[in-house]
C-alpha cells in the first residue's frame, strides 16, 4: 500500500439495485413508480428562467419547503429538505446518533443504515424481527443513542399501526426516534400525526416512490423546529445548497398536485392488491405489504434460480444473497401490463421447473 | 436541556453570503457568474424525457462524467461529480483526511475548510498566509495528515505558479494533496498537468462560476483513479444518487460548450482587470486576482462603513468581521454596466466621507 493511501477511509458501500435500460425490460427491481410524474412538472420546468441559473439556487428552498408544509399543515420551520431520502437519512444519523450507547434499528430492514452508522463510526445494534418478520417493540426500549425503523419496513413491506409507533417513541423520550416512511402512502397512516406530540420524533418520506420523482432526487424529514433547526445546522457544515433550482421548482409542483398524487398511488395499491391474489393462487407466501411491492417466497422453488430466470427474460426484481432473505423476492408493484408480463414469466419458470 | 437533546452533533455552521433578491440590485457578492448560462442548456432541458423522472437517475451519471472527461481529455473513471464543488470537498475530507495527524490548510482560505474538520472530527492546523497574503510553500512540508488549498485562494484571489504547487505535492508524497481550483478559469493554469505524474493529486473544480450553472449545483474532482474509486466507495456509502436528472443532462450540455465557457470568462477577465486599473485610480490596494473578484482594500476610508453604505445602495459584496480581513471587500466581478454603477456608489461614498 502507498503511503498516502494509509488514511483513506474504507468503508463497505452500499449496492444499489442495478439499473438497466433496455427496451421491453420489465423494471421491478428498484421500488420505483410505474406511473410518470404529474404533468404539472414539465409545466413549473419549462417556466423557469433559466438565466437565473447562474445563481446559486435558494439556501432555504423555500418554495419547495412551503409547498411541503402547506401539504402536510405544518410549519415551514418544521421541513427539512434534502437529495432523496438517503441524504435525508445520512443527515439524520451525522445529526442524532451522536452517543456512546448503541442506536438501534432491525436486523433485517434497509440496508443502508448499517452503512451509514459505519461511515460516520456511530455504534448500532440491530434487534432481531421476529419469525413472521415483524418488529418486536419491546426490543427497543432499552437505554439507546437513538432508534430508526421504516414504516412500512423494508424489505418486508409489513406496516404497523400508529400505537405500535407511538409505543416505542413513548417509552424512548430519551432518545431521537426517527420513522423512516419511504413506503407510507401506499395504504399506512403517517407517523406525522404524532409529531406535535413528540418533540424527539422525526417522519422522513420522500418524492421518490408515491410521487414518481425519483429523478429528482428529493427527500423530506417533518418533526419539532428544534430536531428541524439541529439537521439544518449540520447541513450547512456540510453543503449549504444541496436542492438544485429544478429539483426546488419541479419539487413544488408535484407536491401541489394532490389529485394526481392520490390517483396514482390509489393505482398502485390496486395493482399490489390484484398481484397479492395472483401470487397466492400459484402458491406464494409473503408478508402483507403495505408498500409499492411485495416480498414473496415459494417453498416450491428455489427463487435464486426463479430470480436468474426472471433476469434473462428482462424481468428485473430485487434478489439478496444474505442467509435470512435468500429465499425471497421483493417485487414492485409495476403497472398492470407489467405485472402480468411478471407473472406470465413467472408461470413459465414454474411449469418448466415443476 | 432535555434528554433527546444530549446526543445531538452541535456545530458552527459555515455562513454563506447572504441571497438578496431585489429588482435592480447590483450582487456581487457570492462570485456568481454575471451571464447566463450557455443556451444549449436549455435545449438540454427541454429534451428531457420527463416520464423518465419517475426512475432514480443514473447511478455513474454517466454522461455528465463522459463530457467532462471528454472536455479534460481524462478518462471516465478518473472522474468524480457532486451537487456543487462543496459536494465534492466534503466528500473530499470525509474520505481522504482520516489520519492522526494534522491537516493543513492556510489560515485565510475558503472558510469551509475549518468547518468540514469540525464536522467530521478532523484535526487540522492552518498555516498563515505572509504578509501580502501569500501562501508560504514550506510551511506544508512539515509531517501531515492531508493538504488542501485553492489556487487561486480566496478570498484573496491570488495565484500561484504551477511550480509552486507542484513543489507542495513533490514533497508530500505521503499525503493526498487536494487543490481547490474553483476560480482557475478565470486566468490560472490548472493543476490538472500534474495528474498523471501524481498519483496523490486531486484537482477540484466547479460548474458554479466559470460555466455559470450555481443553480444546478454540480462540482468534480480529478485524479488518480485510486483516489476517484475511494471517493465514490465513500459517496455510495452516504447517497447512492446525488446527481439528480437535470443536473446530469443540463451538466453535459454545458460543458460540451466550450466556445460559450470561453467567451464568458475571457468577458470576465477583461472586465476585472477594467476594474482593477478603476479600483487603482481611487486608491484602492489588492493582491493581484487571478479569479472573479477582487479583494480590496482602502487605507483612507473605514471599510465595514463603506460595505455597509454600499449595501444600502442595494450593491452587495462580501465582507467579513475576522480581524484579519475586517479591512477588505472580496467583490464580485460583475459585468461591465454592474461594475460601473459599482464604481459610482465607491465614488458616492468618497465624496461623502472625503
Amino acid at each position: 500500500m502507498r503511503e498516502w493511501e494509509k488514511n483513506i477511509r474504507r468503508v463497505v458501500p452500499y449496492v444499489a439495485g442495478e439499473q438497466p435500460n433496455k427496451k421491453n425490460m420489465v423494471k421491478l427491481n428498484t421500488n420505483e413508480c410505474p406511473y410518470p410524474p404529474t404533468p404539472k412538472l414539465e409545466e413549473a420546468l419549462a417556466s423557469m428562467d433559466l438565466d437565473r441559473a447562474r445563481l446559486y439556487p435558494d439556501l432555504d428552498a423555500k418554495i419547495l419547503v412551503k409547498a411541503i408544509a402547506d401539504f402536510y399543515n405544518v410549519d415551514e420551520e418544521q421541513v427539512f429538505v434534502g437529495v432523496g431520502s438517503d441524504d435525508v437519512l445520512a443527515n439524520v444519523f451525522l445529526t442524532f446518533f451522536n452517543s456512546d450507547k448503541p442506536i438501534l434499528f432491525p436486523d433485517i430492514t434497509y440496508s443502508f443504515y448499517p452503512v451509514w452508522s459505519d461511515v460516520y463510526g456511530i455504534k448500532y445494534k440491530t434487534k432481531p424481527v421476529d419469525k413472521d418478520f415483524r418488529l418486536v417493540k419491546e426490543d427497543y426500549y432499552e437505554e439507546n443513542g437513538g432508534i430508526i425503523f421504516p414504516n412500512p419496513n423494508a424489505p418486508t413491506g409489513i406496516y404497523e399501526e400508529l400505537d405500535f409507533v407511538e409505543d416505542i417513541v413513548k417509552n424512548n423520550q430519551k432518545s431521537v426516534v426517527v420513522v423512516d416512511e419511504a413506503y407510507i402512502d401506499f395504504g399506512g397512516k403517517s407517523a406525522l400525526e404524532l409529531v406535535p406530540k413528540y418533540e424527539n420524533l422525526l417522519v422522513v418520506q420522500t418524492f421518490s416512490k408515491s410521487r414518481s420523482t425519483a429523478g429528482l432526487r428529493i427527500g423530506f424529514a417533518i418533526g419539532s423546529k428544534d430536531l428541524i433547526q439541529a439537521m439544518k445546522d449540520v447541513k450547512f457544515s456540510i453543503n449549504s445548497y444541496t436542492m438544485n433550482m429544478p429539483s426546488i421548482t419541479g419539487g413544488a409542483a408535484v407536491v401541489a398536485d394532490k389529485d394526481y398524487f392520490d390517483k396514482i398511488r390509489n393505482m398502485i395499491i390496486e395493482t399490489r392488491e390484484n398481484t397479492k391474489s395472483e401470487l397466492t393462487k400459484r402458491g406464494f407466501t409473503f408478508p402483507n405489504s403495505m408498500a409499492n411491492f411485495i416480498f414473496a417466497t415459494h417453498k416450491d422453488y428455489d427463487i435464486t434460480d426463479m430470480f436468474k430466470y426472471l433476469r434473462e427474460k428482462d424481468v428485473y426484481v430485487r434478489h439478496w444473497d444474505a442467509e435470512n432473505i435468500k429465499d425471497y423476492l421483493r417485487i414492485t408493484i409495476g403497472t398492470d401490463e407489467e405485472m402480468k408480463k411478471f407473472l406470465e414469466v413467472v408461470d413459465e419458470y414454474m411449469e418448466a421447473n415443476k
